[in-house]
């Protein structure tokens, strides 16, 4: 850091994106990717055409995509908000939601940028530990006086909690919002939406990055009450009111109306999820229940910092955690069956090799 | 607003982009676009194939793109950041350079997001009036104790400082960030880029919205000494670190290597204004002398408002600001000939009618 950096800054805790190595070609199970292109719909519509517009501002108001996603979830244009990946609209719900006298709360163990975005806004957080088996009780959630946050289902374990205990939740304290970050929802989890209207006090965030093949396009968006929604905004408009690019707008439109593609990529993640689990446990893993497109799993024979270093070395990439609780464990990513067998083949000369 | 809203957020005082009206096809002046479609490089580089890697992740580190702007500008790829447009960009740098201690000086006329982004962190700020004649003294910030924030040229006003009065403010107190907001720097301003090499405490932000060509790609950057370009990396990471899509990526670096296209179309810019500008004064209007692709206007026979109005009724829209000392002219973006030749008829019109 330089001399120049405020103290707000200096207190920062920034994220670390999983790894992108250049030096050689890596099966990627460690960003939880899709393995499938977008639908052809995307390419299609993405045309010459609109590239030469690509001179004229996106829409601010992202009206078409927005409607696209209202249509394709049963609700009004005005529930929507979308932004350059859910990692924006995570900030947004952040600053709209939390402040003085408004602490954030989330799990010990979660996704890591609720940690990097309560230190950018300088917010008051507490971490609630998981139970020891990796499970969230909401008991510990029912009296927090501010705003919760829970990835359902949570990164890394991939364990989802039922729709019931969201609804206590929200139930408790009419009065406190609760952000559900549905990114991976659409991979086994029981998603809250159908809850939105009769809770104003719900924000269901979600992610094109993963079920819908858009990584690359960086689209997220939170569905909720007029209210909320309208405080979003509030945030994106003192931050960058053309906040998603003219390109991403028109690929996330044609990927919400594919919804045949989108169903069959998500059947096939959740097929390849159950293959790699019972190869995993066939090889002494133990895996975590997972509602996710990927797995979090470890072996009593090696560690889970030798696992990652050994994957790579056999052109696999996943994911290691280097701290307290998740050290064991490594993250993999659901990907193609070519990919899954690949990774249980190197699974299987490393176990044999030790 | 809701009232689940924080403190902090009701403070905000969000910006309003210019209208975008659906009703009909408007000829369009009112938020600094190009008229000129994108390099037909950039048209070519978005492929099929690069579309159907949309499921991927954009790289973090956007390092093609980085490397494209470094080689540009003469820097090394550690002397560049990218951002969702240069709004983001610049909500990084107040994060990075402002807080207690380091509070913001812009001026009282300046591009409205200063203003947005600075209740965005609760930062202290102190808006410097520019001289009745909308030129800015840099003796003003001479002694200011924070970081400064000059738009050279500025907005919306199009009039632009010198480098040497820049080079003062980077000298009298090397310990202070000066942010100079290049956006419109490319249709006749003076860059600071060439003084880089030799202040560490010199930030330029430059946007590929206006010049390039890009606005609905949303690609912003930063030039600056490593130093602040690490710190801008700090929060980047604390907010979003995959902030760029993969397509603006692409376009962004084809758009820079064609610095032919670039220097055609400025200079096509720069042919229209003084057209627009010799007929503006025909038809009797006082003109900012601009250094940007708009003109900055007023007429002593028609307020700025019913000159908006009227020309909206014409089919052409311009931005007219509702507040004092900006409220008789009206903002006018520099198009192509023709849009240019229907403006003077339209205004020909207006005015012989009143």
């Amino acid at each position: 850091m330089s001399k120049f950096l405020s103290l707000e800054a200096r207190r920062l805790d920034p994220y670390t994106p999983g790894e992108q190595p250049q030096d050689q070609q890596y099966i990627k199970l460690n960003t939880n990717e899709s393995p499938f292109p977008p639908s052809p719909r995307v390419v299609k519509a993405v045309s010459k055409a609109e590239l030469q517009k690509l001179y004229l501002y996106s829409d601010p108001a992202c009206a078409a995509l927005n409607a696209a996603i209202a249509k394709y979830y049963e609700l009004q244009p005005e529930n929507v908000i979308t932004g350059n990946g859910s990692d924006e609209i995570l900030a947004f719900a952040f600053r709209a939601f939390c402040g003085q006298g408004k602490p954030a709360a989330f799990a010990d163990i979660t996704y890591g940028f609720y940690e990097a975005q309560t230190a950018l806004f300088g917010l008051e957080a507490e971490r609630i530990p998981l139970r020891e088996d990796f499970t969230l009780n909401v008991e510990d959630y029912m009296d927090f006086p501010g705003t919760i946050f829970i990835a359902n289902p949570n990164a890394p374990t991939g364990m989802a909690i039922s729709r019931t205990d969201i609804q206590r939740l929200l139930e408790k304290d009419p009065s406190r919002v609760v952000v559900v970050d549905e990114a991976y929802v659409d991979f086994g989890g029981e998603s809250c939406v159908p809850m939105l209207y009769r809770y104003d006090n719900l924000l269901v965030v979600q992610t094109m990055s993963k079920s819908r093949s858009l990584a690359g396009g960086r689209l997220g968006f939170a569905l909720g009450s007029a209210g909320l929604i309208e405080d979003l905004n509030r945030v994106k408009y003192s931050f960058n009111p053309y906040n998603v690019n003219r390109l991403s707008l028109i690929a996330g439109a044609a990927a919400v109306e594919d919804a045949a593609y989108f169903e069959t990529c998500c059947k096939a993640i959740q097929g390849n999820r159950a293959w790699l689990t019972g190869e995993l446990e066939r090889l002494g893993f133990m895996v975590l229940p997972s509602s996710a497109n990927f797995v979090f799993a470890k072996s009593d024979r090696i560690s889970g910092g030798d696992l990652y270093r050994q994957l790579k070395e056999n052109g696999i990439l996943v994911r290691w955690f280097d701290r307290d609780r998740l050290r064991d464990f490594v993250r993999i990513t659901i990907g193609s069956m070519e990919q899954m067998a690949a990774l249980a083949d190197a699974l299987d000369r490393i176990l044999e090799s030790l």
